[in-house]
């Protein structure tokens, strides 16, 4: 099935239309599921430009934001989106953390579900962190990023970005350039983009293209310039300050000579093509301010998608144990 | 008089069940007055599993977590009683503190009461810090342990978790192990638990053991086979890693040799013996996996019941600053 | 115009009285704005103490409270003031920062930006930082203190303490002692009480006097005892700590012998001086214990008007946003 980016939201949206009980990753979500978010996300994007967020149908639940690396964007985001909608919202730093006693990560998890959360938000440095907690506690789990593995909600708003400013994103020519290899941005949104038959082109130096890259349904570029012909979308990864030292990468001068996005590059995209980046920004490196700063970029929307996502994927989620009709 | 555990709650609870204006810790406080705190958070258990909590009765309070000292469990504890019940919450973290600044604890506390602090909960190193600000203030405070004194919460959540899963407080053999040298939690428990009359004997190397620990009405073995025999109640004290370079304890091997609780070590108490440990957990040290995620295991239930005696201290505190009939 | 300290409030207050989208310093309002500011805040302070306040005008609102720098007193006001009014608050922390991963200053507010703040509070290091920043955002801009240029909101709750425990502030005899050249507290005070016809003596080791200070319309003095002939308000600085190191003071025991308010020292002012202290106090160095606890200080009650003020400019400030009648 061919997904439409324009579907009308159900009427009545019920649990059948999104069966999961967590959101660890893209992967496993059906277009459908994907579009259902995004609609939902969309409704809340003109409330957040109001003010008008009346409702606080979360009043009362315990969101527990367990951050075990450092992140002010999507802390922030999560925690704006978890107030916004009414709940109780609690952060736990890992530099503060009985982590650093020597607990393992199943206790802490025990410990945040003992404590009766109602949904826990976690970003953690190991792939695969976020499922092992899953399955361990008897609410909804949101992936704010773990390791190399996902960050799905940064995969759904910029899908959201795509699709308000370009209008659709199937068929849409998505050009994702960076290290390829360490990013979980670039794999989460891999797996939606081409879940909504985007045509996806990655592009890196071949020390950050992951080996066999092809069979996640995209076309390799090592040279950038040929990569951006004709892009409607190009999504520029942030190049890790670790990796620069790491050896991938001879040097910001020279990542920026081949693979940086500057106003000429830009010219070999589609005449309209959209910029965008995660976030936060090495400005000079991975893109040029001028671009950065351009009419054609998207970054300071996707923050704002960020919001509207997240308060979204919590509504959906916590619908089931809230007891929402339908959603039972 | 025999305390009771089960005396029915006191129809119109006034200020002469619970006299005191803060809780600095279980010395000085009569056996009904713990089975009143205990009575009053058995009442929010419920509530918090089914989040019908709808009367915010802290609603336009100031709640003020200073924490001078890390911690994850007691803060979020702490910080999610606040919530629930509507106060406002703000946290103080030390490490961005004043105190940094070599103002006096005196000053930070006059600080935080000229804020208008409806209530104050103290982290801090120094044994009896907490007693000195709450000399100082106007409002309740409460405290969340210091240095080797006491953690007065904790020994209420470990004697709600006992009477729920054990009936009754009273006539219970209770084995304390661990680093006892060190431990506000093991002297906020004995506190608490001879107060109610349980039997408690304390187990720990000579090293660990306060001179004289008899006179607080406790047994004391260096052996932890024979405290054992018995028990129904086996409560594990965390082993701090700075203990264990410290020349108190040969190593972590040798710790857990003869005082890490084993499952063929847990024979020796009562078939149905109860496990529990304050977290975070040493597994391998102080206790085994299989010990700590046996059916007999409390540690998750001491967590959840941990929130609900931080809504109930909360709660009785500041009925009288509030104005609540009775508590004027 | 001479500005009336007792002048009745607005009885239709609107945007005229208080034209400005920010309070980035207190350089550019008019005496009759920093009045309206003090009344307005003079309003909550009765508010505070009683815990009256329920009409949460804020309720729906985002306030990020920015801190590039650390800080718990300013923070933390802030912090209360925006949750007694309702909104919800947010703290993003400089040591988890994008800026640590060499984000710059305008992408942070961007961010903050497109994430829909209703009010943005910012602490930074740099002088003009906050300025910068407020060009940039949607919403009204706060400065908790930037570098060495200003710190408004201290210099408001300065001004308020003085009016309340004085009566007036034009004609005030007032003292400003300590570290000038480097005193973002400072600079804002002199700017106030000028504005505010008080009559103001600053005093300073020559070290520590930035040249030309006269052109603020206050009277240098390097000798303690000859400024304090009179004084009716004496306002301490507090010594940092970094500039002790840095060869602007040859030792604490020296500045104290020559700059510390002793009480011996405090005789020379009027009989009834006020003494005041931003805090945190190093106690015995610009300041002695038995001066600091005196009954002529006013420096908890500091704290307090802190609260009241900074309630006072974050409503003030959203009016317009608000759609307050007369505001709009």
């Amino acid at each position: 099935m061919q997904p439409s980016d324009h579907r009308p939201a159900s009427l009545i949206p019920s649990r059948a239309v999104f069966p999961h009980r967590h959101l660890t990753g893209i992967e496993g979500l059906q277009p459908h599921e994907i579009l259902f978010l995004l609609d939902e996300a969309d409704g809340w994007v003109a409330a957040n430009r109001t003010r008008a967020i009346a409702d606080k149908r979360l009043g009362g639940l315990t969101l527990i934001n367990a951050f075990f690396e450092n992140s002010t964007r999507t802390l922030l985001s999560f925690e704006i989106a978890g107030k916004r909608l009414g709940a109780d919202v609690v952060n736990m730093h890992a530099a503060q953390s009985s982590v650093k006693k020597g607990e393992t990560l199943i206790d802490t998890a025990m410990t945040l579900n003992a404590m009766r959360a109602d949904a826990i938000v976690i970003r953690h440095m190991s792939s695969g962190a976020v499922r092992l907690i899953a399955d361990k506690v008897d609410c909804p789990v949101l992936n704010a990023g773990d390791g190399q593995h996902e960050h799905p909600t940064q995969a759904l708003l910029d899908a959201l970005t795509i699709r308000r400013r370009r209008g659709r994103i199937a068929g849409q020519r998505v050009v994702i350039c960076g290290d390829l290899l360490h990013s979980r941005v670039a794999r989460s949104n891999i797996l939606a983009l081409t879940a909504l038959a985007a045509e996806v082109r990655v592009c890196a130096p071949a020390t950050l293209m992951p080996a066999g890259i092809e069979r996640m349904g995209v076309t390799p570029f090592t040279d950038f310039d040929k990569a951006l012909d004709g892009a409607d979308v190009v999504m520029m990864l942030r190049l890790q300050s670790e990796r620069m030292n790491g050896g991938f990468v001879p040097s910001n001068r020279e990542f920026h000579l081949r693979y940086g996005l500057t106003l000429a590059r830009l010219e070999r995209a589609a005449p309209d093509a959209l910029v965008m980046h995660p976030g936060p920004m090495n400005r000079g490196v991975e893109i040029d301010s001028n671009v950065a700063d351009h009419a054609r970029s998207a970054i300071t929307e996707q923050v704002e998608m960020g919001v509207a996502v997240r308060m979204a994927c919590l509504d959906v989620l916590t619908r089931r144990p809230r007891g929402v009709a339908g959603w039972a």
